[in-house]
């Protein structure tokens, strides 16, 4: 980083849709019978949000939001994080506000008034713990440029980028207004891919960011394979050690890859009852930032990573109720 | 049951107070520094209730209240339930009747309009697992005896009522009504005592109710010893043997005692790994009810409810995301 640019304020400033979740146990044959594909995020209107939560069993409610979720749990491994991200005046609304506030994010963007409602992610949880997502945008879409305060980019180490921000248009244009502003104030940009068909949804664009705006790539094995365009992990891998200065790739069960330069550091995965996968992503983003920032070498950025992934993993929620504190304690620099 | 009265189309008919709530994990700091009394339940007013909010941890929302957590977990193990209390017709309102009506509760209570919101009861849980309650009762101090539709009440098999629902004043009147017309009906009256500081808040009145209007009595240690004004569990025990004709006590770890005139029969706990004890009372009332309406033994009731208690031990919020009929599907007639 030049010297001229001022001390960070902020080791992180996340973006993103700024959702509350709606989190329900079903079985497979609830997917098959709603026409949901396993694991993915699909965009639904508000009729359509309505007629399928009418059809979901019990649940319980919690904050999300991908970028959000990676927020808070950077925020209670001790990192100085700020969050920017549109919600309405409602009783959600202000439920994810107190969420994040209280887990110790900054959280500047007001609120929309009179406008469309909170946004909300319906989340089936399969018996195997996967997540499927249907998600109705809500306030989210009103998120533009004028939401991003230059100031607040310019005082965080990172800014990290969610790609479901691709998803509401108006979005995108504060996308890269915030990654200009970033790299102008000598800052690192990271981005989540978020999920294989965002991509599949956004791919050109997405294929130009990485290579021109994104110093850290986050993403998992579907997502990078997805941005390639090829069947073979390994094969993207190498594509994405050309095109971003780090990559940190989650395969799973299987652990992950960091991959920065020439050197690469493969980090096993923290076992883990696994309960519901949703935020699992984010959680390990978040730790691999707080870390980071913290100045910690590759492997200990991806060991606090693959805790963090796991306290979420074992519990329904995408944000960990554990000390996360006390559960990386023990990592060595 | 006299042969004159016709077969009931439910085997429960729960009344109490419709919560949503708010669940926050906090150190023993959070309880000293906040004056609650661990383990309690304490009535709190809008005002109380910001400030508070204001003040927890990042939480998780999920349907709550005591009648209708019993309600909702009968009805996930197949018995046919009715519940009947007050929501707003808000967000939250919505969300508690989307949860009640999708475990299968049949919920007629229409919702308050134009009045104070949605009840909601935040809750602290401390590292041992134990929850501390702070209650906004909302909406629920608007249900009165014009909410309790006799023809429902009359045709349940059993008529559960939470000892909390004495706290909203005009809900007494309610009280009294259901249980006049359940035994008009022939129908047998259960109570849960709920809570301690509950019980001495109108001891005279539940003890006059237990005494005269109540047939099943459901009650932990601490509230059976503070209805009978007694140190000693043994004693409080064969004082409610006296009174009614079948209490289901509980002691936590040391599992329960069900008591039928002369008969006493010992129920070991279901081991479980505790996370959060929310609900578990209500869970082990709705195990004792559904298996004893399916015209089970006493052993097996007590069985029933054990696994259901553990099941809600064993995560966060009061009412159980696993699949409770195949956990209890094991257990001998």
């Amino acid at each position: 980083m030049p010297t001229s640019h001022p001390a960070p304020r902020f080791d992180v400033l996340a973006i993103g849709n700024a959702i509350v979740d709606v989190v329900a146990p079903a079985g497979e044959d609830f997917l098959a019978s709603h026409a949901m594909s396993k694991g993915a995020m699909a965009l639904i209107d508000a009729a359509a949000a309505d007629a399928l939560y009418a059809a979901m069993p019990p649940g319980q409610e919690s904050s999300g939001g991908s970028a959000a979720n990676t927020a808070a749990v950077a925020a209670m491994l001790g990192a100085r994080v700020a969050y920017m991200g549109k919600v309405a005046d409602d009783i959600l609304g202000k439920v994810f506000r107190h969420d994040i506030t209280a887990a110790g994010v900054h959280f500047p963007t007001p609120p929309l008034v009179g406008g469309a409602p909170t946004a909300r992610c319906l989340i089936v949880v399969t018996p195997d713990g996967q997540r499927t997502m249907n998600t109705f945008l809500g306030a989210c879409v009103a998120f533009a440029e004028t939401d991003v305060d230059a100031s607040v980019v310019a005082a965080a180490s990172v800014l990290y980028l969610e790609g479901y921000l691709f998803d509401p248009p108006a979005a995108q244009a504060a996308f890269y207004a915030a990654a200009d502003a970033a790299h102008a104030a000598g800052r690192r940009v990271a981005l989540s891919l978020s999920d294989a068909f965002c991509v599949g949804r956004h791919r050109a664009a997405f294929r130009e960011l990485v290579a021109e705006h994104v110093d850290i790539l986050f993403a998992n094995e579907a997502e990078i394979c997805s941005l390639y365009e090829t069947d073979s992990f390994d094969a993207a891998a190498e594509l994405a050690r050309d095109d971003v200065a780090l990559a940190a790739l989650t395969r799973g069960e299987a652990g992950s890859v960091i991959l920065q330069g020439a050197e690469t550091v493969t980090v096993a995965a923290e076992p883990a009852t696994v309960v519901d996968t949703t935020g699992a992503g984010d959680a390990y983003a978040a730790g691999f930032l707080a870390a980071l920032t913290a100045g910690r070498s590759l492997a200990a950025c991806g060991r606090v990573a693959s805790i963090a992934a796991a306290a979420v993993i074992g519990q329904y929620g995408a944000r960990p109720m554990a000390d996360l504190k006390a559960l990386t304690a023990g990592v060595a620099l």
